[in-house]
Protein backbone atom coordinates (compact mmCIF):
# COMPACT_ATOMS: atom_id res chain seq x y z
CA UNK A 1 0.00 0.00 0.00
CA UNK A 2 1.67 3.18 -1.14
CA UNK A 3 1.19 6.44 0.97
CA UNK A 4 -1.28 8.17 -0.45
CA UNK A 5 -3.48 4.80 -0.41
CA UNK A 6 -2.77 4.48 3.62
CA UNK A 7 -3.43 8.50 3.89
CA UNK A 8 -6.14 7.65 2.23
CA UNK A 9 -7.40 4.44 4.14
CA UNK A 10 -6.47 6.55 7.32
CA UNK A 11 -9.22 9.62 6.42
CA UNK A 12 -12.06 6.95 5.76
CA UNK A 13 -11.43 5.28 9.24
CA UNK A 14 -11.07 8.72 10.95
CA UNK A 15 -15.12 9.83 9.56
CA UNK A 16 -16.74 6.65 9.73
CA UNK A 17 -15.21 6.14 13.52
CA UNK A 18 -17.25 9.77 14.45
CA UNK A 19 -20.33 8.97 16.42
CA UNK A 20 -22.85 11.06 14.15
CA UNK A 21 -21.36 9.11 11.02
CA UNK A 22 -23.59 6.52 9.69
CA UNK A 23 -23.04 6.34 6.08
CA UNK A 24 -19.66 6.99 3.64
CA UNK A 25 -19.38 6.02 0.38
CA UNK A 26 -16.37 7.01 -2.32
CA UNK A 27 -17.04 7.26 -5.67
CA UNK A 28 -14.81 7.54 -8.88
CA UNK A 29 -15.80 10.43 -11.24
CA UNK A 30 -16.72 7.60 -13.89
CA UNK A 31 -19.21 6.16 -11.51
CA UNK A 32 -17.58 3.48 -9.82
CA UNK A 33 -17.53 2.93 -6.11
CA UNK A 34 -14.56 2.69 -4.60
CA UNK A 35 -15.57 1.73 -1.12
CA UNK A 36 -19.12 1.96 0.75
CA UNK A 37 -20.94 1.22 3.93
CA UNK A 38 -23.82 1.01 2.35
CA UNK A 39 -25.65 -1.99 0.89
CA UNK A 40 -25.14 -1.87 -2.91
CA UNK A 41 -28.66 -1.29 -4.00
CA UNK A 42 -27.97 1.98 -1.56
CA UNK A 43 -24.74 2.81 -2.83
CA UNK A 44 -25.38 3.21 -6.26
CA UNK A 45 -28.85 4.83 -6.06
CA UNK A 46 -27.17 7.94 -3.68
CA UNK A 47 -23.88 7.86 -5.69
CA UNK A 48 -25.49 8.10 -9.19
CA UNK A 49 -28.00 11.10 -7.85
CA UNK A 50 -25.63 13.08 -5.38
CA UNK A 51 -22.61 13.04 -8.03
CA UNK A 52 -25.58 14.96 -10.07
CA UNK A 53 -26.21 16.97 -7.92
CA UNK A 54 -22.80 17.98 -6.88
CA UNK A 55 -22.04 18.47 -10.72
CA UNK A 56 -24.97 21.01 -10.79
CA UNK A 57 -23.64 22.71 -7.90
CA UNK A 58 -20.13 22.80 -9.19
CA UNK A 59 -22.08 24.62 -12.71
CA UNK A 60 -23.69 26.53 -10.54
CA UNK A 61 -21.17 27.90 -8.18
CA UNK A 62 -18.73 28.21 -11.73
CA UNK A 63 -21.35 29.85 -14.26
CA UNK A 64 -21.62 32.78 -11.07
CA UNK A 65 -17.88 33.62 -11.04
CA UNK A 66 -15.86 31.58 -13.05
CA UNK A 67 -12.94 32.60 -10.97
CA UNK A 68 -15.07 30.50 -8.04
CA UNK A 69 -14.94 26.67 -7.56
CA UNK A 70 -17.13 24.67 -5.26
CA UNK A 71 -15.26 22.93 -2.24
CA UNK A 72 -18.32 21.27 0.08
CA UNK A 73 -22.15 20.62 -0.61
CA UNK A 74 -23.84 20.29 2.85
CA UNK A 75 -27.88 19.32 2.76
CA UNK A 76 -29.33 19.70 6.09
CA UNK A 77 -32.36 17.64 5.37
CA UNK A 78 -35.55 16.24 8.21
CA UNK A 79 -33.73 13.36 9.13
CA UNK A 80 -30.23 13.51 7.82
CA UNK A 81 -27.24 15.16 6.64
CA UNK A 82 -25.01 14.85 4.00
CA UNK A 83 -21.97 15.93 3.20
CA UNK A 84 -20.70 16.12 -0.23
CA UNK A 85 -16.81 16.58 -1.14
CA UNK A 86 -15.89 16.58 -4.72
CA UNK A 87 -12.40 15.88 -5.59
CA UNK A 88 -10.13 15.75 -8.67
CA UNK A 89 -10.19 12.41 -9.06
CA UNK A 90 -13.41 11.06 -6.68
CA UNK A 91 -16.34 12.30 -4.93
CA UNK A 92 -16.81 11.42 -0.78
CA UNK A 93 -20.21 11.31 0.20
CA UNK A 94 -21.03 11.20 4.46
CA UNK A 95 -24.42 10.70 5.77
CA UNK A 96 -24.65 11.44 9.23
CA UNK A 97 -27.02 12.32 12.22
CA UNK A 98 -28.82 15.47 11.63
CA UNK A 99 -26.97 17.88 14.24
CA UNK A 100 -29.64 20.59 14.85
CA UNK A 101 -27.08 22.82 16.45
CA UNK A 102 -25.27 23.30 13.25
CA UNK A 103 -28.65 23.23 11.10
CA UNK A 104 -29.73 26.35 12.63
CA UNK A 105 -26.98 27.75 13.04
CA UNK A 106 -27.36 27.30 9.07
CA UNK A 107 -30.57 28.62 8.87
CA UNK A 108 -28.75 31.70 10.72
CA UNK A 109 -32.16 32.80 11.71
CA UNK A 110 -30.59 32.60 15.44
CA UNK A 111 -27.42 32.98 15.09
CA UNK B 1 -47.93 45.45 8.46
CA UNK B 2 -49.29 42.72 9.57
CA UNK B 3 -47.23 40.46 12.23
CA UNK B 4 -46.42 38.24 10.03
CA UNK B 5 -44.49 40.74 7.74
CA UNK B 6 -42.91 42.11 10.92
CA UNK B 7 -41.31 39.08 11.78
CA UNK B 8 -40.37 38.53 8.37
CA UNK B 9 -38.75 42.17 8.12
CA UNK B 10 -36.90 41.52 11.50
CA UNK B 11 -35.27 38.49 10.59
CA UNK B 12 -33.91 39.71 7.64
CA UNK B 13 -32.64 42.56 9.52
CA UNK B 14 -31.06 40.34 11.71
CA UNK B 15 -29.29 37.95 9.01
CA UNK B 16 -27.93 41.36 7.21
CA UNK B 17 -26.51 42.70 10.42
CA UNK B 18 -24.31 39.40 11.02
CA UNK B 19 -20.69 40.62 10.12
CA UNK B 20 -20.11 37.57 7.60
CA UNK B 21 -23.38 38.18 5.61
CA UNK B 22 -22.57 40.46 2.64
CA UNK B 23 -25.64 39.50 0.65
CA UNK B 24 -29.09 38.60 1.28
CA UNK B 25 -31.45 37.60 -1.75
CA UNK B 26 -35.43 36.62 -1.41
CA UNK B 27 -37.24 35.20 -3.77
CA UNK B 28 -40.66 34.22 -4.64
CA UNK B 29 -40.90 30.61 -5.56
CA UNK B 30 -42.30 32.15 -8.86
CA UNK B 31 -38.90 33.56 -9.34
CA UNK B 32 -40.22 36.89 -8.46
CA UNK B 33 -37.26 38.77 -6.24
CA UNK B 34 -38.76 40.15 -2.38
CA UNK B 35 -35.80 41.84 -1.76
CA UNK B 36 -32.07 41.91 -2.58
CA UNK B 37 -29.04 43.54 -1.53
CA UNK B 38 -27.19 42.61 -4.42
CA UNK B 39 -27.37 44.70 -7.79
CA UNK B 40 -30.49 43.86 -9.59
CA UNK B 41 -28.45 41.95 -12.39
CA UNK B 42 -26.67 39.73 -10.21
CA UNK B 43 -29.90 39.28 -8.15
CA UNK B 44 -31.67 37.87 -11.04
CA UNK B 45 -29.15 35.65 -12.02
CA UNK B 46 -27.83 34.26 -8.49
CA UNK B 47 -31.94 33.98 -7.99
CA UNK B 48 -32.51 31.85 -11.29
CA UNK B 49 -29.38 29.75 -10.57
CA UNK B 50 -29.42 28.89 -7.11
CA UNK B 51 -33.53 28.75 -7.33
CA UNK B 52 -32.87 25.71 -9.93
CA UNK B 53 -30.39 24.03 -7.67
CA UNK B 54 -32.24 23.72 -4.81
CA UNK B 55 -35.15 22.03 -6.93
CA UNK B 56 -32.59 19.82 -7.77
CA UNK B 57 -31.78 18.99 -4.54
CA UNK B 58 -35.35 19.25 -2.74
CA UNK B 59 -35.60 16.07 -6.01
CA UNK B 60 -32.33 14.54 -5.00
CA UNK B 61 -33.18 14.12 -1.15
CA UNK B 62 -37.05 13.03 -2.20
CA UNK B 63 -35.56 10.88 -4.64
CA UNK B 64 -33.42 8.67 -2.06
CA UNK B 65 -36.11 8.39 0.77
CA UNK B 66 -39.73 10.19 -0.25
CA UNK B 67 -40.22 10.69 3.45
CA UNK B 68 -37.40 12.96 3.85
CA UNK B 69 -36.87 16.60 2.76
CA UNK B 70 -34.34 19.68 2.23
CA UNK B 71 -34.29 22.16 5.03
CA UNK B 72 -31.16 23.59 4.28
CA UNK B 73 -28.52 23.77 1.54
CA UNK B 74 -25.21 24.93 2.02
CA UNK B 75 -22.03 25.41 -0.37
CA UNK B 76 -18.87 26.09 0.90
CA UNK B 77 -16.71 27.65 -2.29
CA UNK B 78 -13.21 29.09 -2.57
CA UNK B 79 -14.50 32.19 -2.89
CA UNK B 80 -17.56 32.39 0.29
CA UNK B 81 -19.95 30.47 1.44
CA UNK B 82 -23.56 30.03 -0.57
CA UNK B 83 -26.68 29.36 1.88
CA UNK B 84 -30.07 28.24 0.50
CA UNK B 85 -33.02 28.42 2.85
CA UNK B 86 -36.17 26.65 0.79
CA UNK B 87 -39.52 27.64 2.23
CA UNK B 88 -42.79 27.01 0.85
CA UNK B 89 -44.01 30.52 -0.68
CA UNK B 90 -39.78 31.57 -0.96
CA UNK B 91 -36.43 30.39 -0.87
CA UNK B 92 -34.09 32.88 1.55
CA UNK B 93 -29.84 32.77 -0.13
CA UNK B 94 -27.33 34.10 1.81
CA UNK B 95 -23.89 35.07 0.78
CA UNK B 96 -21.23 35.12 3.28
CA UNK B 97 -17.69 35.37 3.73
CA UNK B 98 -16.01 31.64 4.03
CA UNK B 99 -15.94 30.35 7.54
CA UNK B 100 -12.84 28.19 7.37
CA UNK B 101 -13.49 26.66 10.40
CA UNK B 102 -16.69 26.20 9.70
CA UNK B 103 -15.45 24.43 6.04
CA UNK B 104 -12.96 22.21 7.79
CA UNK B 105 -15.92 20.92 10.12
CA UNK B 106 -17.48 20.34 6.65
CA UNK B 107 -14.86 18.65 5.02
CA UNK B 108 -14.72 16.69 8.87
CA UNK B 109 -11.36 14.98 7.71
CA UNK B 110 -10.31 16.71 10.83
CA UNK B 111 -13.18 17.23 12.88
Amino acid sequence: MDIVQHEFEETLKRIQSQKDVFGVIVVKNNGDIITSTLDNRSSVSHAERIMKLADNAKSCVRNLDPSNELIVLRMGTKKREVLVKPGKDFIMIVLRKQNFKSLMRSIIANS
